[in-house]
């Protein structure tokens, strides 16, 4: 069969043009004028985009004996509702367990999925056995390993794990990433909080402030540097990060920062809100910030000081979070957001002039494609590549709501906002997953993405 | 007929990949796999990628009566030589005179050019008629406007006059362009160097220190962002016009700095060089820096804040360099450089790691494509687009001298280095300019490549 | 007559100690414990402090044929009542105009002043008569030079007759000031704001954003740089000068800034008041900014990158602000705060931690005495010092209210705001200025001050 | 008995007067014109200065069984012979060992110092002891923690460890203090190199480059910052460390930073000297820097955004260092540099005009003494001050060398430089030490100098 998407403006990284697309086999076959198939996607008025790449979601992640409420089939249509047609997940090995035992576990979770996905390895324990079963991860096509400076006691690890590590990446063709908090400093603040007796929700962000991400993601950064290795640092959520990133870069470094759609539109006054339910919601880490702090990464953006616009999808419903009710420190960490990236972004970013259409394709899709290895298989508009596309109504408008989304939790940290730019169609390779603005993902279309490793530093 | 370029790897500015190209009626009409063709040549074991666009070049530039040696024809035949295939020459009006018909004299001196051009626009006076005239120029295919800040007495405009200029680009969809240096500054460090009795090239230098365009970059930024009007900044050549650079684009301003090759790789101790023409031939404006800027340039390139790498190809002969063997404000300023920017630039970037092949083709050519508004016309390898394309031979080395260079012109600042990285065919809308490294460039050939105005700001 | 102040601690820019001082003939004769006079001012609970020293006032300014409201002798009261002992105006020539003639004038004008004064000269034309003159300045006791980078087609001067000015200075010894905007700009946003209807004072907020004082400071910088000669930069209001400031200290650069308490306290929502006369009133050059930039200007206190606070009094009426009635660049410039600046800055500077009392001595006496040349005559408790000192209560409490002010104005900035910290004594070279916070200065008692040349830079 | 200091300029930090000085009884009992004593001290064209204080010295340091050369005697000797009159070691109590204990050994080996002297405490473990023991240390008038980030396995604490330190300090009105580098990756660094088959003296460099102390004093900052204390950094010796500096005062934060003579004046192509006990004398941490490293340094001491130089002196002999021979690991840390500071200093500093004589004054003496909350008993010249005097010829040179050193050790850094500017007198309470440059020092005349604690922050 032939699909055609007919009357659109493509937009990508580098360019819009006019042309129709023709889609066989789960790929881009034609990109030109008048073409014609045996199905046709009226895209007149809309752009067609590359579909989105959210390369930070914890699905169905574990906690506390429990999971993360949106599993690979609810996220992944949360994402498709938006015109996200990846996701890249965290395997999170046990301290102690072996990578590839965890691996399995992951693949066993992902059979539902709507979308194409594909998983970055988390290194939360140090031997031999992790030394060695990193190659084996790299050749079962997985090129990135996420550290976690903060998490004390659980997933965190210290700055000669983090050297080892690196080194490693280095030797193998991998990419380091890091969750950059200083762990003890968190660790220390939450417990002389609770001992002042503050245990509710502003407790949260009061204990990890933007100084103790600034901090953490310097020192990943010197570490990486000495093991010659570029970084990518996930969820930048602030000034004092993001001048640590720039710093870098200003010295020929191959440094990358990820602010989330969350951190570039909301700010820390939520963890005010008297109602515990509200500010516990926007629980995460590291917590919103300061409006101060937006500005600087929307200037990113613009600049490419920063280059990929995440979620870190981690929804948790409204009973998982009240597990904290009377201790900060237990209210399980995350917020959805994975349907609403891209329309926030284009509302926020592109219909008030910070970016354009192009950038919107490059941080949205590009970029973390060719950070990845995966392009132009994905985050391209090009004869060959697969078939992930959203057809962008740029006119079309909604109020976010928990009622109409496709997040199993009863609530949304955007919950009334009006977003203008949505998707009229959403395919993954080829399949309609959003048809004329109605969601029709199908369980079980998604399959993991291989990443072949880089060549030499 | 139908050419082939076959057996190479394309490298574009967002990735590579092995594909063959055909060619017909000077575009690119096929990309991919096997392909034939009525001429085939061999790009085996070749980088196949967009022919390089130097913004920047004064081809019979009018000086005190006579002209830059290089004219249209050796000028770009040299460009060809070095895989550039499209210059980017100045129209600059004699103060109070029209701008319309200036260009009439740069399109009466173009006419032998052997690759293809275009022209910025210079703001040299201002009135209601250079007001008018703007869009004018603009109607006719030129989207940018040079500005000089320094050279005083002659093409020098002052804030007003800038403000005034730039608020006019902003409304017609031109980007402004600026020589920055202090020139006031300039003007008296000139005066009080000759009364010091210092007359030969070292005082070029000392005139006109980092500090002197770290200052006017500063200064344009601001008036461009008050005009709301992105800003290109030419030649940018030191750490203090680079930091002003990065500060704006840290406030989200778009704002391009545009090293050229000769500040990357050469520095200030050749002024200090006992023969007299030796440093005299150096003579150029911003003067070559103390080598600590080169990082600085450098990790501009590799950071993304800066963009394109130029040559400001202006060439003097021995004589010509000579009216100022005993003032140096007489030196004529400019030195060569369109032959050897692309091989330099591999040799010292891609060679040594600094820059990976990608980021080359996207700082010699996408880059400035995309901002001058011709990409994919320009810049690029896809289909469609104009069949400038070179043929890369990593393998393949010189060294840099003036006996065999292109220049009409008896020496070069390059002289004795040597360059791994060559053409092995450059071709202008698809015909050869260079046949395995043999020059056969064809005058006449070039025209004039006309540039949109850019949408609403 | 000897009087004595008892019981009180003494504070100094460098230490704070317990003892009395002794007053002989205008000096400090001694200093230490147990002492005994004719005379007892009682310090028991007091900070003994310096007097504080205005660097910046304009008092019987001329201005459109009338002057600025008030003169010396209520502009030195006002200062006084607040323990401030001397002022510095500025002596501004009309273009044209022998700067000693004008000097004559304002030393006419100061015949009545309560407390000591000395005047920094402007340069407000260029020509080799000023040249000449300016030597004879520095020998009649001036040794600071003021330049005024905006008011355009009044006292502005380019940046040619700033270099030449700043090499003047350093020939003979004397320090360049700046007012740092970029008055071309200044001019044209005024002409295109008037044109789009925006005639109001808000309309002066926006002809003279942050960045066109950034910018001027910036490039005062460079010129002063270039003439190797230090530079102070006046009213320092916004982060975007502050940078340049502190980018040239980071070079060894010799730059002050002078941050207003009006600056540091006040922010540009005072023109969004719908009250044009309050917003007229609060019409200054720089204005007023958004809060962001307070945090730069005390961090600079904090960390010696900005050294002295000033107030730039320059009071006008009611009436006088009404000139501008219909326009907002007709708005006499200038507010007052010689009899605020002392308690405003305790207030919101000692009494919150930001600094310590020796650093309040420091940037309201003692920096300023020694950049100016005068300490320790001036800025210290020292033996042989000028009695010009203030008893500090810091308990003592007041709301600022014109009803109450010495200033002949009927309003002021800072009305309704309560201030902790006043002073209990102020002796101007030993007589009462104010006693028992009752103030009963004396016209004419002040003296003019003479300020040595520097020595070799 | 009364001794008098006549003829002289006094140089204070603030300020320089021709005045006559009269000791007794160990302090300055008045400062004048003509006045007479028992003993008179010709001070003519000489600068009197407050005596110098080094803030940083390791004397008969535990090491490997045997202890650094310099003892109390000869270190404070050869401090006295070039005008340093007081030093403060670093009590080093071993893990687990108790701080009192420590104490009483530190204070056992000082008793036959010359000069004065104080200490430092180190906090090298941590345990309810060790928090209980910092109080007292304090009542013990020692008023300052120093904490090792580096030294791994040995002297290292971790951030844990340095937050609740730091914490502590605040609670207790003390100064804590860095030695600045990452541990972990030095030892990883060291690990590596040694691998590699590196095993001289060009490791030690290599093992701990600029990154690694940047990273590390960036970390301290956030970590004072978090506990709300001020920070003391000892050894700056890198554009990254001063960044890191320069970016928290920048935000308000008191932080400190010490470069030591040797960084302003030596660097790190002394590694490469191919004679074995040339690069070995060297090692110390952080070892000499790349050149650039010293324009920063420079520039710090003229911003005044460092405040302090010291000399971290700790001599080890030749034999000493052979420990090391073939291992770069095991060369013991450390270089002498006691008696050559301040005439190093001078004469790269005030005779090259980079500092004037009283920022000499300034980062020697009076700005540390303000530190550490010694001042004005020592690092000043005022009434009641100890008569701690250094009479200063700026005419008198000499060349540097072991010969003539009082240093116990067979070399010299600065060996073979010239210096101009050395003590004629140096007073140690007023009683000489060095009597017209004859150095006349008495062991067992120094005393333990109590620092109080500070008030709250
Ligand atoms: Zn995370
Ligand atoms: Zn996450
Ligand atoms: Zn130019
Ligand atoms: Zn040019
Ligand atoms: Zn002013
Ligand atoms: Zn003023
Ligand atoms: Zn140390
Ligand atoms: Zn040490």
């Amino acid at each position: 069969m032939r699909t055609v998407i007919k009357g659109g403006t493509i937009v990508a990284a580098d360019r819009s043009y006019k042309a129709d697309i023709a889609i066989e086999d789960e790929k881009i076959v034609q990109i030109g004028a008048d073409l014609s198939g045996d199905k046709v996607l009226d895209a007149e008025g809309c752009y067609v985009m590359p579909g989105g790449i959210d390369p930070h979601v914890h699905l169905k992640m574990p906690f506390m004996g429990t999971h993360s409420a949106d599993d690979f089939e609810s996220g992944t249509r949360a994402g498709l509702a938006g015109g996200t047609t990846m996701v890249v997940d965290f395997c999170l090995p046990s301290p102690g367990q072996s990578l590839l035992e965890a691996l399995e576990g992951w693949h066993a979770k992902s059979q539902r999925a709507c979308g194409d996905y594909s998983f970055h390895m988390a290194v939360t324990w140090w031997s031999e056995q992790v030394f060695e079963e990193m190659q084996q991860v790299v050749d079962l096509g997985i090129n990135s390993f996420k550290h976690f400076m903060a998490y004390k006691g659980a997933l965190m690890v210290d700055d000669d794990e983090l050297f080892d590590s690196f080194q490693r990446c280095a030797a193998i063709g991998a990419l380091p990433m890091v969750h950059a908090e200083n762990g003890d400093v968190v660790a220390t603040m939450q417990q002389k909080l609770l001992a002042q007796g503050i245990r509710g929700p502003e407790g949260h962000a009061m204990s990890r402030p933007p100084e103790v991400e600034g901090e953490a993601t310097n020192r990943a950064i010197m570490i990486a540097d000495m093991a010659g290795v570029p970084l990518y640092v996930v969820h930048t959520s602030c000034e004092q990060a993001h001048e640590a990133i720039r710093r870098a870069r200003q010295k020929g470094m191959r440094v990358y920062g990820e602010p989330l759609i969350q951190h570039l539109v909301l700010d820390d006054s939520e963890y005010r809100n008297p109602d515990w339910d509200h500010a516990a919601q926007r629980v995460m880490s590291p917590p919103f910030r300061d409006k101060s702090n937006q500005d600087s990464l929307w200037a990113g953006l613009q600049a490419g000081s920063l280059q990929v616009v995440a979620t870190d999808h981690c929804a948790f419903t409204i009973d998982q979070k009240r597990t904290g009710i009377d201790d900060f420190t237990k209210i399980p960490n995350g917020t959805g957001g994975l349907e609403d990236r891209m329309p926030m972004l284009w509302t926020e970013g592109v219909n008030t002039g910070r970016l354009t259409p192009n950038e919107f394709v490059a941080v949205t899709s590009t970029n973390i494609a060719r950070i990845l290895n995966i392009y132009p298989q994905k985050g391209a508009i090009l004869e060959g590549s697969d078939a992930d596309i959203v057809v962008w109504d740029p006119k079309k408008s909604k109020v976010i709501s928990p009622e109409t989304q496709q997040s199993v939790v009863e609530y949304n940290v955007f919950d009334g906002r009006e977003v203008t730019g949505l998707p009229r169609y959403t395919l993954s390779r080829g399949t309609l997953a959003v048809d004329d603005g109605r969601v029709c993902a199908t369980p079980g279309h998604g399959r993991f993405v291989k990443r072949a490793p880089f060549g030499e530093v």
